[in-house]
C-alpha cells in the first residue's frame, strides 16, 4: 500500500468523478509527487525535480509487478460498462507499466494498453484480485493504489503486508477517508521509518 | 497544539472517564513518549530513556509558559462540580509546572497546586482562555494539549499558529478524532520538518 493521505485522513475530496479525478481539492496531495522527475518518466515526460522523496519513490516502484485499484480510480464511470470507450484517466500509455486489477461488480475484457500496462476488471472479490495480481507479479510486490473504499477492505482482512504513507501538509476537511471502518489494532503497525521531504512526510510501517 | 495522533486520526480512545483517561487503547499513544527522561522528569521521576523525540519535545516545552486543555483532559467529572475533591489526574505535583486553562460550563476556583502549576476553570469561552492565557504565558508559548474537541474548536477558529503532530504507528479505530468538523484548507499548513523518531513520527506545520 502506497497512497497520498492528508493531514486529517482522506486520500481524495468530496464529489469525485470525470471533473475531479482526486475529487473537490484532491489534487493538492499530488503537490509533492507530480513535479518529480520520477512522476514525469512514468507518464513519459521529459524533466522534473529530484529530492528526498526520489529516494523513497524509486524503492517502491522499483519492486512493483502488478497493481490493484478500485473502479473509481481507473474511472468516472458508475455502474455497468455502457461500452468500452473509458480506457482509464491517463490516455493509451498509463503510468503503471504492468497489469493492473480493477475491481468491479461490472464485467469487462481485459484492455491492452501501450507500455506494458493491462487493465484486467475483477468482479469476484479483493482476493480474488490479489491471487490473480499476486500470479501476474512473478514474485514482485503487487502494488495497492487506492482508493480508500478498497484500501479499507484489504486492511480490515488483514491482506496488506506494508504501508508507505506520504502524508501531505493538508486539510481536506471531507472526502474519501482512509482507515475508516476498523478495529482497534488492525492491523497492528511497526514504524520502519519516516522521511522528511519537501511538502510531504513518508513514513513507513510493517503490519506485524 | 502538540499531541499524539493514531495513524487514523484519533487522539484518545473510546469510553474516555476515570478508568482509561485517554480512552480505551489510548494509552498506546504514549509508548513513545512515557519511557523518556524528559517525560519521567516532568513527572518528578528519575531514570528513562534518551532518543531522537528527545530534542522534539524539549524545544517544545523550553518555550511554554501556560496551557489550554478541554475539561475531560482534566478530570472523568460530568456536570457540575459535585466538590473540590477532584484535582486533576496527576497528583498535587502536575507535570505542568505553569497556568493551566481548563474549558468547562461549570464555574470552579482556581487550583494552586506544587511545582508551579495552577489550574484557572473557564467558562466564557476558548478566545477568553486564550487571552488568559497569552496574558500568564507572558510573552512564551501557549500549549494548546487537548483533547480533540476543544482542539478541533480553535483550529476551526484559525487561533492555531503551530501545529507538532507525534503520530503514532496505531490503528485505533474509533475515539476521539482530531482534524474533525473543518473546511477545506482550514488551516492552510506549511511543513516545517518531520523526524523519524523510535515508534514515532514528528511532524511540525507552520499555519500559514
Amino acid at each position: 500500500m502506497f497512497m497520498t493521505m492528508s493531514l486529517d485522513g482522506y486520500v481524495g475530496g468530496p464529489d469525485q468523478g470525470e471533473e475531479y479525478p482526486l475529487g473537490v481539492g484532491g489534487v493538492e496531495l499530488l503537490e509533492w509527487w507530480a513535479p518529480l522527475r520520477v512522476f514525469r518518466e512514468m507518464h513519459g515526460e521529459e524533466g522534473g525535480e529530484v529530492d528526498a522523496s526520489t529516494p523513497v519513490v524509486e524503492e517502491i516502484l522499483a519492486t512493483l509487478g502488478a497493481t490493484i485499484m478500485g473502479r473509481n480510480m481507473f474511472g468516472p464511470v458508475r455502474g455497468p460498462w455502457p461500452d468500452e470507450s473509458w480506457r482509464g484517466w491517463w490516455g493509451e500509455n498509463p503510468p503503471y507499466h504492468h497489469p493492473v486489477f480493477v475491481l468491479t461488480h461490472h464485467a469487462r475484457g481485459p484492455l491492452e494498453m501501450e507500455g506494458g500496462t493491462a487493465f484486467h476488471f475483477v468482479t469476484d472479490g479483493i482476493e480474488s484480485a490479489l491471487t490473480q495480481a499476486k500470479e501476474a507479479a512473478g514474485g514482485r510486490d503487487v502494488w495497492l493504489g487506492g482508493g480508500a473504499s478498497v484500501v479499507n477492505q484489504y486492511l480490515a482482512a488483514g491482506l496488506v503486508d506494508e504501508i508507505d504513507m506520504a502524508i501531505a501538509p493538508l486539510i481536506l476537511g471531507s472526502g474519501s477517508r482512509l482507515f475508516e471502518g476498523l478495529e482497534a489494532r488492525t492491523p497492528r503497525l511497526k514504524q520502519i521509518r519516516a522521511v522528511d521531504a519537501p511538502g510531504v512526510t513518508h513514513i513507513k510501517y510493517e503490519v506485524g
